[in-house]
């Protein structure tokens, strides 16, 4: 057991839509990712997924709203929604999900990443 | 839904070691809570805590070490592990833990806060 300091972490890694697990804990994980420009759109069925902003700001889209997320800001996608991440420039976020979460949801492609890394 | 911003939270709430919930995700709650000053020792006999610190720093104490979380720091206290959280100056925490999680475990007394508020 030890403390991790988020900026190490992220200072591990440069690409973009590949999420890091940081941490596990009762069945999650805590998860650091890097976005820029546009994900797919998909669904997670039977997760809720947190999205933390660490540094900089993104565009969560969903088929009825947009909703842009700052640093210290967070919200929730609750299982079953239909969205899109989409960055204009570079934002690290800090996930929180299950550990049965797949990034791309129920839209598997060439953007799906499986055997995450843990850092 | 709608995105949750911190300080914005922090701003609705003065005292000490009487955590909020700000958000409810996959059986989880999302919390924050002010500490100043010296917690009890308790621990958890079946949830891990994590604990991020947004604003300060504090240490947390364990039988055989202590711990200085600082800003952008987080700690994961697995199941089992006896803990006391200690704040020279008030520390504003962001915790994320299973919604069965009491804030003393088993160490029920004065401290101890049921019924959370959802701020």
């Amino acid at each position: 057991m030890d403390k991790i300091n988020i900026a190490e972490k992220l200072s591990l890694f440069n690409d973009y839509w590949n999420p890091r697990i940081i941490a596990t804990l009762n069945g999650q994980y805590v998860k650091l990712v890097k976005f820029k420009g546009e994900f797919v759109w998909h669904k997670h069925d039977n997760e809720d997924e947190m999205f933390f902003v660490i540094k900089g700001l993104f565009k969560m889209e969903f088929c009825d709203k947009t909703i842009e997320i700052n640093e210290n800001e967070f919200l929730v996608v609750p299982k079953g929604v239909e969205h899109r991440p989409v960055a204009d420039n570079e934002v690290s976020v800090m996930l929180f999900e299950p550990n049965t979460t797949l990034n791309t949801g129920n839209t598997k492609g060439e953007l799906t990443k499986e055997n995450l890394e843990e850092i």
